[in-house]
């Protein structure tokens, strides 16, 4: 299925919604091997007045050195009858696994990014690293400490500027929008 | 206008575009008194499996200091006709002008946070902050420092949980969403 470019807002509501379901980050490591990891948080917007993808990824994660050796990322909204795929790349390694192997997944070109982006996805967002920060364990609310971080292996933040949004041709209409 | 609650991602995408127009974050100072700054960078979505605005504040600025002293903020969408109002707030500093009157602006109480939210708006946002950090000036891309960044005052990033969202009742009829 050929992929279209659209405007980096227009599905961004999907988007939003399908974050808490999980999507998939698609990165390169700096052999060039393609790797992949399931996200479930996320936030879209704008910021330095670029339409900005922000991302949170542990300092343990083979996707944060890929992440590093590149400077960019894509990130892959699925359809939802590829739950089972997003489920196995949350929980296995990219350095142990070839995800993309093992799913039956397709790490094709980019059009703006070395990271590739994930051919049966429906919606995908090229995005290059524009700043990145770490979390800050002691400005957290005591809640998130205690839900996500006993075992400390906190996270960075990662400023994606989108560069390039493209979709499925019969995305909208998979999806049941039109 | 009564305001009634909507989900958190309802109007994701006439947020995330009404972004780059200008929207106004309102905090209240540690005397109690209400402030508010017009932003035109933020991201939607959820993190820590919880609804997330994030938005940035220069450390410079007094909104900074209301953030710090309640560890809340709203957002609020304003409607077209208020781009004056907006651009104002973006041009003066709540140290020395009572933003609310000068621009006849009503500072009314929110449900779950103690920042104000803007009646005259018609969509605003709950925010109570669960993590900030600091933009890393060496892990800027080159072409954002020199865009934004020639005399540092460098940013803050919050991380605001969604608590709540409300609009007008009439809120999708007066942008001719419906």
């Amino acid at each position: 299925m050929a992929k279209i470019e659209v405007a980096y807002d227009q599905y961004a509501q999907e988007t939003i919604r399908a974050i808490g379901k999980g999507v998939l980050l698609a990165s390169r490591d700096a052999g060039g091997r393609p790797n992949t990891m399931a996200i479930g948080w996320g936030t879209v917007g704008s910021v330095w007045s670029r339409p900005m993808f922000v991302v949170l990824v542990r300092h343990s994660r083979y996707t944060h050195e890929c992440i590093d050796a590149t400077g960019d990322f894509t990130v892959n909204v699925p359809y939802p009858q590829m739950a089972d795929d997003v489920e196995f790349c949350g929980t296995v390694s990219g350095r142990d696994h070839d995800k993309f192997a093992e799913r039956g997944l397709t790490a094709a070109e980019s059009a703006t990014v070395a990271s590739p982006y994930i051919e049966e996805c429906g919606l995908v967002y090229e995005c290059k690293v524009v700043q990145y920060t770490d979390v800050v364990p002691e400005n957290f609310a005591p809640e998130v400490i205690s839900e996500f971080y006993t075992g400390g292996d906190f996270h960075r933040v990662y400023f994606g500027q989108i560069l390039r949004v493209a979709v499925d041709e019969d995305f909208a209409t998979r999806l049941g929008l039109t």
